[in-house]
């Protein structure tokens, strides 16, 4: 129980050495089509055929731990339990006291129905919560709990959104939460609640749910703050002299990532409209504030999610145009060259360079080529290539084709 | 009346070998345009002239199959009848139970119009029924019955999206439904219902209706996970060093399924939000949170169409860029070979490489080329032209032509 | 008063020999721009100046064909009137019948005025009907009388849609309408109204307003159809060896087509919409059954529309990329040829093919290109010819340059 | 006082010779930036620091002309009075009669200022007037007068959109109007009230609000139509043989104007729909049917224009689809020419074309190119480069290299 | 206290001379990623983990100056106190004059803590204050006390636009406004209220929040201006012959700055919106219709705003198609050489130019280039060269090339 280090966890950053990144074993080699979704579409399918509400725990959950934080504006308790009847008998043993009860991971059946039945869950609301690919939202069930979904982000070090469920269940005087894993972003909110200062502990259960909800939408911001640094490190890199392969890959593979990020972040911000529209029995004012600011947090995130999305259509531009730059200097490389060689080559051809030759027995015929019997036409020809030259040089400079343009 | 094999179908596997997919028997040789909705528009158009209300038959519609499913909490009988007569005694003898009245093919007129009569169908209904190109969507009718259509999807190897009508009707203790083909999607719910501990044999006949369109939403996802298969294979294909001919051909083909699947899901969506506003009366608050459920399966799949067809944008600028590069590296190699050779050629025609020739009778001139009469003549060229390629070379390493770029 | 022959009309077949249609008489040569907008707003611009609600006949108005058709469950009484008083007579003589009054063409002033006066017709409406540019509405006047436009839609062999204005009037037990063409598309609800079975003649006259409705979009999908059948000819010959000239050409006329299309049906279906929220002393629930149906129909027609367009988009991209690879496959041409005989040339340039030439006086100086002086230099260097030949071919059958890519 | 001619204006023609058009003293040489945004900017930043409401004339305003018109159903009296008192006077003597003040030129604060203190204006609305900038609006102030905008647009022959502002109040029996311009498109509506048969006289002032909202969307049409024509001209030289230059500049140049029209006609259509939502007492239902037609034609307005819009993308498309068409025919051109003569060369340069040279002293080595010494060498070398030449034109007439293709 | 010069701030003049623009020390070197973004995604991530509500001062924050002007209609009285006490007890001594108490710079904790207890501030509000990146907003809080968040723009000679965060909150005789800089764009109002015609000083506070609404969106305009001048001199620059570098950069870059700037007018507008709906005992109908004003002139932003994205959009495909002109140049003058000597290279070649050569001595065979023995051969050749020459010249004269084609 002792407190965890709990300083705000720098937003991540992403090596830029990038060329390696077609190998980190993703489903495809380029990681631009979206694979959590056909992840979600595969995993929707195993559980075809199963009546609605039937519960099914998917291959490889983690085993159950289960977590009791007992509060009020005094008391803090805080403790894990390896078995749940000890947990349940703990919560009945404190009814003046708030609950939060934190379930991570979700590998046993039994617990989950005990779980439900104990406090009343709705199967569909249960096979919401295991199914883990539920998009944000909140259902107000009995008379005025709330079953709320977050969707909680990560920016793994490959390039992808990694992101987990967070089921928030309310009632009377306690909040039960449910993740697939034992790590999360909420380490932030138990510290604040062991410390002695914490306005949660004064507050109604409820606004425990606020603050799980705040905490969730506040890690999007290093997720964006990392994606914003990648862009800025591609847009450095799409100009370099001697650009890396795949550039183009790249900006779509983050591309991906944004509009994944759009698609995580646009339930959220409906859900908590739904939570201000609610009536204030199930949602009083004084907790409706804050989910005004928390409102204005996810608007926050997806003006910066825009934001990126109009960026990277602006660096596929740039891309596409210095791509077709590149074609065009190599284009003038050739032309400069063939333009500069073909025509000396021509001449050189013409005169067959045999200058100062025999003169033919019969004397040579002025019509037939006499400048190459005379001492000068050597001379004279090297001049002619000589000028040649510097005129076109000459054309292709003020053309601007002698310098770089990009 | 064994029960069939209902293991969850998996989703289908696109052979990749697409080589052959030209040859198929497409209407088009490309499979690009929306072959259903002209096939769509042509059948409307052979109906053209037609009262209002009128049945037709359409070709090749097959014989209609009809199976009774009769339950309530603790009976399940079920039966085919090849006589109508037969079915709508057994249907009626027992008005305690509910019934499932599963009419499967089209192809028998007077039948459609008994079912319309004994049932109370509007004969616009039964149009739409037999019309089989209605959107997903729902009417109320009568005091308080339903009138509900979905459209069944599948994924067929040849990556089209077969999609077919399923119509609804509730009635107080029974539903009606009718489809034009004997397969379907639907085993997996009648399997359930054959079961002991089935709940929709708890419920009332309206729970089936939701029933029926829960399993036709959860068919979506295996047509997903498939495209997206699909997807993650044509994006690895893409770079491959001998690209298969027709590759953004199969880009667009994918697309226009993904587009028809948005066209077949969004009206499915429209519907059951129009379900959850219906009044009480019609649709109890018990069974709307069913629905609700549905809703959101109905946005999930909407959400990974959505994704995918980003995707499938990414991939065409990938294409797109990668067509560009190839034009580049053609480029790259006439430009290497020309820059190196041209002028080198140049140099052997200046020379004509006669070197050591005779001296003419006068003796050289030393203004005409005296280098040819010179021993270190030859050597010396092949040295100046071995500088030029070197240098050639350098340039063209330092502009990093030499390696591949993509 | 014979019936005519009113078998559905079949979907045009567009002649896909398309090299002439550049030069059939439209306003510019190649048919992209719209130049139906452009008449509409140069007749606009005619009647500048005028009061609103002042009616206009355009010139080449066609002279008004007069026709009634009396019915009521049993009877119908049909017959065209050369003399508008005569039609008048014959509809006050039976008010126990439902009348439609069928006008065809608009080129008579005085008889306008007198319908708008004798049916109590507002001026604006009445210019709105003359104008012929008026889009799909529905206005209520009076009490509870209609006003209904729409456009019948045709496609013809020209690839253009035309486009007709059916303006309805609605009253107590009669409908008025107008249309400016002797042809029209109504030709099978009138052989119904004759039949003996009809169901329009045991309804209200407002039911005739809706079979008006229904035809004219039930028309939409002939025209629908030979769109898909045009495109699907398109997309096969996208890749055709010998590309015929114009085929962006005829990819962007078609789209104006169906942008047309849309902006004639999206209108339709607003205003069937509209319909559908009048109040029921207005419009009774019963008629309103039928009108759900045909908003049905305009969705689809929409959807076609819709999907058309996708298809219209991929048809672009695929013609761009083509067009992309043919200059590419150019570029080989060009560069397999120079990249084999520009060294050839080179190698054959410095030996100048001079082998077995005479030793010099003096004797061959080794240095000098003692090669020439060999017996074997002309077969060496043939060879040499030939290994660089193979080399190269080598090279670009590995990089799959020697096989067609599309 | 004598009527001024009155025809309606034909829409503009604009002169195609367009090659002149980047001489016109734009701000920008070539127009695709929307100089009167910028205008726009400027001016609105010249009047910073001022308190709203404070009333500042614009540089180079013309000084204000007054008339006045007073008319019932059977008088009309029309005068302009230099002095603003005898206005005024005529004003109030007759308050039987309807009137409308038409002040054209703002170049006289002392009389806006007047103006806004006899007919009770808001400071506010004064400074929209003066401002010239606002968007079309209608707002209600004192119990139920009106404050309308509107904007009159007229195309120049130098292919701008010229809009003006005409600034509309109503009153109980008068209605003024103010705009900068002396000249404007509202003669038509002053000569039909010169006229003895125009319903506006027999209606209350309102109507004349209507009236002049109604002259300035009709004029909207004439603009349409000459942006249509231009289109038309534009397409038809796309593909001419010499294109002119800056075809896309032209093309952009236009799409600027469309979107600078729909900017102006999208408030017009909003505030007419706002009108029609206007309570009863301020907007009476008898004048309601005549803005109801209005905004019938302000939609047709928009229709032309999103019309016009598609047709501009389908422009671009083909116009960058033609440049690239001709960089392939150079192309074509350049790989023609190089894969015949390139290979001829490397023949005749490896036969040095030496043909029936002299043996050798020691006799021909029948391994160094023997053919040289045969009489029919030359022909021979002659016939296989003629067969090289039909082969390889064979070839390239097979892939429709020869033809254009376009 | 001497009022300072308020004279309007010139619209800034962006050096055109843009070549260094990439060395001026932004986070990229381009400017195309929307730095703001990123470092607005740092900030909210450095907060993580601090309870909702808690102050943080950032880093390098001003120590705050603090300013009371009060005022009512005849007195105005301005002072900048040092300490806050004093400002206090100033406050608190007049209630009967109407403040603005103006405090410039956060970085005092303490100072805000006290403020937020003695005006009885939120600590979300002042979180919202101190965090910087609120959009624009409007909150109601205590009965009738308003929170509104602005943003002021300015447009730096680095074309960015550089934006500040103005909070203002509304009391019964007070307005506290919080900013982070003590330069700011409100100059111009506080010199309105020192001069004696002060509309603001008559009226109620509420008013003065209007006007500090008013005075940002106007300080839109000049921002605005400045970007269209920029447009306007990157389109004259597109097409001078020597393109300066990076063109598409700079395109993309102004074209961020457009997209930032519409994120922050359009919740301001929304701000305004909203505002306008605020039940009239908190937001009263004589303020209201000074915020209609306001409301219009944050719509004209806004169209100034899109007209000029549209515009980007066309200068981009102006430079693409440009891009590929200058390719297309590049390649005729590639095409043109080669094809001139490509040939007359062949020419040359086939006759080695050896004419008049000696006969040999069996006599020249007439099978053998018997040309080469003519007197006449040479002149013949060369003019057979010069037909070659004129013949090409004349074909892409004729097709264009020789001239010059943008």
């Amino acid at each position: 129980m002792t407190p965890t280090n709990t300083a705000p966890k720098p937003a991540p950053i992403i090596d830029m050495d990038l060329d390696q990144d077609g190998d980190d074993g993703h489903g495809s080699a380029y990681g631009i089509t979206d694979r959590e979704a056909t992840l979600q579409a595969r995993h929707q399918t195993e559980t075809l055929g199963q009546r609605p509400g039937s519960l099914i725990i998917r291959e490889g959950a983690l085993k159950p731990r289960l977590f009791l934080y007992s509060y009020d504006d005094t008391t803090f308790i805080e403790a894990e339990y390896p078995r749940y009847d000890d947990l349940w008998a703990a919560f009945r043993a404190r009814p003046e006291l708030k609950h939060w009860i934190d379930v991570r991971g979700y590998g046993d059946l039994s617990l989950m129905e005990r779980l439900m039945e104990d406090f009343d869950l709705h199967p569909l609301q249960m096979e919401d919560v295991l199914g883990d690919y539920q998009r944000a939202k909140v259902d107000v069930f009995g008379d005025n709990r709330l079953f709320l979904v977050s969707r909680m982000t990560d920016f793994t070090s490959e390039l992808e959104i990694d992101d987990d469920q967070l089921s928030v269940f309310t009632g009377p005087n306690y909040v039960i939460t449910f993740q697939d894993d034992y790590e999360d972003c909420l380490d932030s909110l138990r510290n604040r609640l062991r410390g002695n200062f914490s306005t949660t502990k004064r507050r109604p259960s409820l606004y425990l749910a606020y603050a799980l909800t705040d905490v969730v939408i506040d890690h999007y911001f290093p997720t964006m703050a990392a994606i914003g640094d990648y862009l800025e490190g591609l847009e450095d890199r799409i100009f370099s002299e001697r650009r890396e392969r795949r550039m183009l890959n790249r900006i779509l593979r983050i591309k991906k990532d944004i509009v994944r990020f759009r698609r995580l972040v646009y339930p959220e911000r409906d859900k908590i409209s739904e939570i201000l529209r609610l009536p204030d029995e199930v949602m009083p004012e004084e907790i409706k504030v804050y989910f005004k600011d928390a409102y204005d947090h996810s608007m926050q995130a997806l003006d910066l999610a825009e934001s990126y999305r109009e960026n990277i259509t602006s660096l596929t531009e740039l891309f596409l145009s210095d791509q077709s730059n590149r074609m065009n200097e190599v284009m003038k490389v050739l032309t400069i060259i063939s333009a500069i060689f073909i025509p000396l080559s021509f001449v050189a051809g013409v005169y067959g360079m045999n200058f100062q030759r025999e003169s033919p027995p019969q004397g040579p015929n002025p019509l037939n080529m006499p400048e190459l019997y005379q001492p000068w036409g050597y001379p004279a020809v090297l001049s002619l290539m000589g000028l040649m030259v510097i005129g076109q040089l000459y054309y292709f400079w003020r053309k601007g084709w002698l310098s770089k343009q990009r």
